[in-house]
């Protein structure tokens, strides 16, 4: 097959765990023979660097016309600690998440059995977690309006859910529980928020086409409590872009380590595929960024993108074997001593 | 010392740990020669049941006159599955927090040596994890605008801070890392939202005033992480309504379980003392529910509001005593085998 591909590598350590993705990419075009054409992007910290633009035309353009995306990261700590800084690498990932309509993240959380010892969590408690995340990715309080009043004292975001944006990202986390052990978590904060309330309402009005599925709902604070103390009792979880954020972070403790998630945005047209770790400045350069996640994101795309399960799973076996032959970045060595940033 | 306590049980297992935590204060004034009086009060399901109100005038007035509020959970089931319902048990909750002006919320997490195999995340991990979390309490999407559009089919809730209020919480903060190891740690999420900006900010603009403190900015999807991956490296915790909301409860998981977690609400008036575990309406009248989150909160009375040292002392070592002798709830009983719920 041909397939044409954009890399977006950005900011940190996005540059040097994507060119190992695209190796991977290269390895399997040869043994399989495939055709894969690349082109590049500018995104983050280093487009404005270039642009003034942290999301140039160009690049949602590229996007827009290829089969897939291959993402690295966005982010600066410049710009982390000057909180009236008016341009910001961040706004390059919303944006292009945005402009290519890429509403749903899945976000995979398994742990590689030869990691069991990496996390810092038990390896009873690990062993047989598997755990697939639905994170809602245009919408909540992400892309609502924000400001300030009172002469800039006073300071708003909005949280805000249309019906069909969570019917859209519902159904496909309930058609994703239908392959799998048919167990839906929706998580949530309907106790206290109205957009959790519309949330809960509307997973209650699609569970019924799903009479197979176990549909449980969690406050987000539970959903945090229990991914540590149970992550084997969830199977699929869905939840707003927020929420996902942060318990998708959270989770990364039970696969071991952040270096080792990968992440695919779909929606209605490309994908993009990304690790769920970030630009990491304190350790760019030093040749010691984990690249297993972006090498999961090429596995992610050749599964979700090109229809190439074999290929795919070529790609999560050949991650296993290093694994199994002993190769580690410091982030996976050890749980006790590893960095605690990837 | 005469003390006048207002114990407002609520809703579930709020009943059976009060209780308890109201015995543990019967002792201590027999013991110390002090004066306790009581007078109870209405809130959450309870209340709505028997007034239609969540939350009472009188059991604000009372809370009001008293010198401390025993407080237990609000909840209940009927309410989390119905998101049309109107009143709601936590409505009671949050509405005497904002009546008495309760803005900051103590949670401190410290794991008794007893329970270090209890917990999921490894002994080693954790052996020594000792944090205070300064959640803000009566700000953000909490209190912000909410409601309906579109027919109904787009909700949102505006989560909102003003300088002062961020300010006064922040202070506290800052005071409490001078008496401890001197490292503050903000939680928010400034690449994103403009609230969190302000909030960064203004921690920026107070640190110089607190040279002594060393001071870091998280993410909350970092802390998130942070907090399961490497618990000790933090000290004091400050955060947002929410974001605290949400990390308290998973750091609960670094003290063995919710069931020992203790909190202060504190601002300009009465101080409020409450478990953080919630009603657990499936554990409730069963008596397995863990009364020692109630029993630390008479602790953090007896030190906060009573300024009694050494009887706070006493009710921590009483704790430490009973967890020595083998006494256990189930929820602390195994990791693995423990109830997800308390
Ligand atoms: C960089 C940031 C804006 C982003 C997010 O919050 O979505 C990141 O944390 C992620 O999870 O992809
Ligand atoms: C019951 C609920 C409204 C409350 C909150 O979210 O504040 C609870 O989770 C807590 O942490 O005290």
């Amino acid at each position: 097959m041909k397939k044409h591909i954009v890399v977006i590598a950005g900011d940190g350590i996005g540059q040097e765990v994507t060119a190992v993705g695209k190796q991977v990419l290269d390895a399997i075009a040869k043994k399989y023979d495939h055709e894969f054409t690349y082109d590049t992007a500018l995104i983050g910290h280093e487009a404005i660097e270039a642009t003034g633009n942290p999301i140039p035309d160009e690049t949602i353009t590229k996007s827009k016309a290829s089969d897939a995306i291959l993402f690295g990261a966005v982010g600066h700590p410049k710009y982390d600690n000057d909180p009236s800084a008016k341009v910001r690498p961040e706004q390059g990932l919303l944006g292009i998440r945005k402009a290519l309509g890429l509403y749903a993240n899945l976000r995979p959380i398994k742990l590689f059995d030869e990691l069991l010892s990496a996390s810092s969590i038990k390896p009873e408690i690990l062993k047989g977690a598997d755990i697939l995340f639905f994170r809602e990715l245009t919408g909540d309080v992400y892309f609502g309006e924000r400001g300030r009043k009172d002469d800039g004292d006073t300071a708003f975001d909005t949280m805000i859910y249309s019906r069909y944006e969570v019917e859209r990202i519902v159904i496909k986390a309930f058609d994703a529980a239908m392959t799998r052990r048919r167990k839906l978590c929706s998580v949530d904060k309907a106790n206290v928020l109205e957009s959790s309330r519309l949330w809960r309402e509307v997973v209650q009005e699609i569970a019924p086409r799903y009479p197979e599925v176990e549909v449980e709902h969690q406050f987000v604070d539970a959903a945090a409590m229990l991914l540590i103390k149970d992550p084997k009792r969830f199977d699929v979880v869905v939840t707003g872009n927020l929420f996902g954020d942060i318990l998708t972070d959270e989770a990364s403790q039970i696969a071991g380590s952040m270096g080792m998630l990968a992440s695919a945005s779909v929606g209605d047209t490309t994908g993009l595929y990304e690790p769920i770790h970030g630009s990491a400045h304190d350790i760019t350069g030093k040749g010691v960024a984990n690249p297993l996640a972006s090498v999961l994101s090429v596995a992610l795309m050749l599964d979700i993108s090109f229809g190439m399960k074999e290929e795919a799973n070529a790609v999560v076996d050949a991650v296993d074997s290093v694994l199994k032959a002993g190769f580690r970045t410091r982030d996976i060595a050890d749980a006790t001593t590893a960095s605690d940033k990837i």
